[in-house]
């Protein structure tokens, strides 16, 4: 007896990601309770950012503005580019304010069981971006999963020959964590990556 | 470097019971990705519900019509009356299929904490609607916290001399459940409601 309305909202809300069903219908009453504090401003808001926001034409980032903000940054370093998966990983590195650099989004990793090749993924733009002779170096931060590795590997193959360096994001220790609850693999890499201090 | 219409998506999108900044950041970023299948059906979802849907003149149940769906429906019961905190909580039991009366959505509990006091619930409709000679029961269907069954309380006294009779739901093992992992009142109103086989 929920009305067509309401169902259809439920059904929407639980495919974002961390929702599912049950808690769709907890969204969707919190929603109805604050119609005018969250309901219509969150209506508004996503209107108003399906109408305005696009992918940067340069990188590929998520943005109001083309090119986006990071592009058209004039006190960016444009020697540096740092390739991320999505906007999200562009956000996280944004946040630790550690790159001045520019980025690139490649938009998804390879994956052959999703069945996304390297067409699929803005690659061929990074490319054409690391011909530039004012791009000297090329930073790798690609998740660190089986599908980042392998795309890693295509980008890089891309870009040989094109004279830029490629480097990646070191394995280590996380700041904060414990040896004990690391993983082999990573415990591994940061024995072999040690500094001398 | 997030742009003001993003960083207002996620900081609405926090909001929403089950999603932290973090899983919020997420949310936004799945949306952006999928903006004509996702975000947009999702924003227009969100605009038509707070436009269609209505409280329940008589009951206070959430629907496009009014009164609602329930209420309207000639081949109810309408000598029994369910009382329940929220439409969630009307929403369960109608997908029980068990109950074929009608509801009356109280809009939440009494809470000292909170500061909800009786007059903020919808109690004096429901002792109008009791007072129908056709009303012969009223099941108070109420969350089995503390704050539930002080709400059953003082709905059971403002209900007296209505001449209604008036029952709340059993207590005892949930349907599947295991008596090891009970707690200890659920198990002692288990035995003491125990039915002869």
């Amino acid at each position: 007896m929920i009305g067509p309305e309401i169902e259809r909202l439920i059904q929407l809300l639980s495919k974002l990601p961390g929702l599912g069903p049950r808690s769709a219908r907890r969204a969707a009453l919190h929603l109805m309770k604050r119609r005018d504090s969250l309901l219509v401003p969150l209506s508004e808001s996503m209107a108003l950012a399906a109408e305005a926001i696009r992918n940067c034409s340069v990188c590929g980032n998520l943005d109001s503005r083309d090119p986006c903000s990071v592009c058209s940054d004039h006190s960016r370093d444009r020697s540096t580019i740092c390739v991320v998966e999505d906007a999200g990983d562009l956000w996280a590195l944004e946040r630790t304010r550690a790159f001045r650099g520019t980025y690139h989004v490649l938009g998804g990793t390879l994956s052959a069981l999703q069945g996304v090749g390297p067409d699929d993924l803005n690659i061929p733009s990074l490319v054409e971006r690391a011909k530039d002779p004012a791009v000297t170096e090329v930073i790798l931060a690609l998740n660190a999963t089986v599908d980042g590795q392998t795309t890693a590997h295509v980008v890089t193959d891309r870009l040989s020959g094109s004279g830029v360096s490629i480097s990646r994001l070191a394995h280590g220790v996380p700041v904060g964590g414990e040896l004990d609850y690391l993983d082999d693999g990573t415990l591994t890499a940061a024995l072999k990556a040690r500094r001398p201090l």
